[in-house]
C-alpha cells in the first residue's frame, strides 16, 4: 500500500515529517511519500524521502506567471504530484492538460475525485492512478472505509472498468492502520492522508501505526 | 529605480539568472530582484539575490491543496511577491486577502493592473507598490514608456492620488537602459521585465544595459 | 432611498415578488427594484417593475458560450445590474470590463464589495454605485447598520474621498424599515436586500415595511 | 440527425434565427434547436422552435447570485442545455453537479469535450449526449469531419465503450449538409453549430441546406 501525506498549507515543519516519513519507510520498507507546498519541494527532497507536488498547472514553458510548471517541481526534486484535490478542483480540460505536463516531466499522478462516476471519468484520462475522496469526509477522522465502503468499491470497479492499468487509492479520514487494512480489503492500492500525519503530535508514531496494519 | 526580473515559466536556468542578478547588483550598487517558480525559491535564494513570489494565495495555514501559502514562500528565501500579473488575474477580494497573507508573512508586494483606472482600484488596497502593465504591450519589446507614455503619467497620478506611499512600477516591453530612463521620466519608481533578461543570451548583460541607463 | 431586492436562486415566484414591488413602488412612489435570474428577466419586465440583472459578463458581442452578455439583459428589460456579488465575486480586471460592457448597454451598475478598503478600489472603477456587504452578515437578518455601523459609515467616507458621484447603498442583513432607516442615517443612498422579500410569507407587506421607514 | 444551432454571444436576432429554425424543422419534418442567451430563452420559446440553455450553473435553489439556475431556464422554456462548451469550460466536479441540476429539471443535456479521452471521461458522468468539438477548429469553416475524421470515429467508439446509450454530436467547423452528411456517416447523431447559422445572411437558407443533406 503506497502512503501519501499531504501537508496542504498546514502550520507543521514540512521537513520533520518528511524526516520521519523516510525514517519509517526506509525501517518498515514502505512505500511512503510527502507532498509539501511548491516552495518547500526541495528542501523535503533533501531529507531523500519520495516527495509529490500538490498540483501541477497546464502549462508549458513560457509566459506563465503564478503558474506552477510541471518540470519546475520535477527540478526541485518531485517524483508525482496530485490533480484535481477537492481542495483545489480543476477544469477537466485543464485535468488533461495537467496529465500531459506531469507526464512531460516525468511525474507519477493521482487525480481525486469525490464519487466512482468521476472516478471513472478521471481515469479515462489515463492517470497513473486515481483518489477517491468524498469531500464530506475529508479531515473529519471518519475513514470512507467505514462511513461508506461502497464508495471505494465502486470506484474501484469503475476504475476497473475504464482502464485496468490505473491504481486506486482511497483518501478521506484516514487516520490509523487499520483504515490501511481496510482500503486494501476493499480493492484500494494505496491512501491519501493529511491531517492525521501532519497535525500529529507525533508524526513518526502516526506513520508507524499507518504501515505496520 | 528597482528592478524587479519574472522568470514566469520560461525554460531558462533560473539559478545563473540569479547569479548574473546577484552579480549586477553588487557591482553597480542596484536593486535587482528575481521572481522564480515557487519550487525555485530556495534555489534562488541561495546564490544571494533578492528574491520574490510571482503570486502568493488569499489563504492562511490550513486545509488548502495546491495553494501558495505567502507563509511557505518567505521560509524559503522569498522577500516579497507579485500579485494579480495579467497571467493570473484575481479577483478583488482576493487580491485584498493575499496582500494580507502577505503583509502577515512579511513580503512586499506588487499589485499588476494594466490601466490607470485599475491602478486607482489596486492603491486602494494598500500594496506597497503598483505596476502599470497594459496586456498588449506585454512581450512585444515594444515599451510602454514609448508606446502609450500617458498610460504611465496617468498610472502614477492615480497611484499619488489614492495613497501617495504607494510606489508605481512599469512593466511590459522594457528591454534598454533607456527604457528604464524612460520610466523613471515619466515618475515610475521601477521597473517589472521578464523576457528582456529571461530570455536573453547573455543575462548578465542584459542586466547590465539595464542598470546603467 | 433605491431598494434593490435580489431574487439570487430562491425558489420564489419572481413575476408574484415582481408585481409586489411595482405595487408598492407606485403606491408609495418609491425605488424599488428587481433582480431575478436572467432567464426570468423578460417575465418580470412585463409586470412594469424596475428590473436589474444580477451579474454581467466582461465580454462584448461574439464568441462566448454560456456568458450573460450585457446587451441580452437590456434587450429582454433590464435597466441595471449587479457586479461582484459575494456569491459570484470577479477579477478585478473583468469588473472593469463588465463595467464598460453595462455601459455599453446603458445599464445602471451597482457593485459589491465588503469592507471600505474593497469600496475604494471598486469606486476607482466609475461605476454608478458601490455596496458594502460583510459577507459575514449576509443572509444572517441581522442588519450591517447594527452589527458593525462603522464599516457604512468607512464606506460611505471612502467612496466619497474617490469619487463623490458614486452611490453608496448598504446590503447584508436588511430586513425592516428601520434597517432602511439606520443606513441612510448613516449615509447610504440606498439598500440591497434578497432573503427579507424574497423569502417572506408577504412579500408585498415585507416590501411595505422597508419603503414607510 | 439533431442540428443545435447555439447563438453564443453574436449579434444576431435570436428571435429571427429561432422563426427560421422553427420553420424548417416544422417543413422538412427535422430535429432542430436552438440555444440563446438566457434572458432570451423565453422570447425564442415562443417562436414554438425547441430553446435550449447554453449553459446551467451547478447549484440548487438557494443563495447563489448571478448563476444560471437550471430551474430558471427550464421555467424559461428550455428542454435542454449545452455544458463545458470549449468557451465556458467548468471544473469536473460541477460538470457532475451540473448534470445533476440539468436532470433535477428535466432538461436534456450535451456534454462538449475536444478529444475522444475527454469525451470518455464526460460520458462516464451519464449525459444524455457528448459532443467532439477540437477547439482548434471552432469557427474556422473547416468540418472536423474532413480536417480530421479520426477524432470523430474515436470520440465514437470512446463514448459506445463507456456507455453505449450516450449520443454523439460533432461541432466544429459544420456549416453545409455535406458536413452534416459526413458526421453521419462517422456515426454521429447529431450536430452543434453557431457561425454558420446565427452569422449567415440567410439563415432560413443556411440551415435548409444543412438538414437537406
Amino acid at each position: 500500500m503506497f502512503v501519501l501525506v499531504n501537508l496542504k498549507a498546514y502550520p507543521c515543519d514540512p521537513v520533520a515529517v518528511a524526516n520521519a516519513a523516510e525514517a519509517v519507510a526506509t525501517e518498515h520498507d514502505s512505500d511512503v511519500a510527502v507532498a509539501p507546498q511548491a516552495a518547500q519541494i526541495q528542501s523535503v527532497t533533501e531529507t531523500g524521502v519520495e516527495t509529490w507536488a500538490q498540483h501541477v498547472s497546464p502549462v508549458e514553458h513560457g509566459s506563465h506567471t503564478g503558474s506552477t510548471l510541471a518540470e519546475s517541481t520535477a527540478d526541485a526534486g518531485a517524483v508525482g504530484t496530485l490533480l484535481n484535490h477537492s481542495e483545489h478542483r480543476l477544469k477537466l480540460a485543464d485535468i488533461d492538460a495537467s496529465l500531459d505536463a506531469a507526464e512531460r516531466a516525468g511525474l507519477s499522478t493521482v487525480v481525486c475525485a469525490n464519487n466512482p462516476d468521476q472516478i471513472a471519468a478521471v481515469a479515462a484520462l489515463g492517470p497513473d492512478a486515481v483518489a477517491v475522496e468524498p469531500p464530506e469526509l475529508i479531515g473529519t477522522g471518519t475513514p470512507v472505509s467505514q462511513a461508506d465502503p461502497d464508495i471505494v468499491r465502486d470506484a474501484v470497479a469503475a476504475a476497473e472498468r475504464v482502464d485496468p492499468a490505473v491504481d486506486v487509492y482511497c483518501g478521506a479520514g484516514i487516520s490509523t492502520g487499520d483504515d490501511v487494512a481496510a482500503a486494501e480489503e476493499l480493492g484500494a492500492d494505496g491512501v491519501l492522508l493529511a491531517s492525521g500525519v501532519a497535525k500529529a503530535d507525533d508524526p513518526r508514531a502516526a506513520l508507524e501505526s499507518l504501515v505496520e496494519y
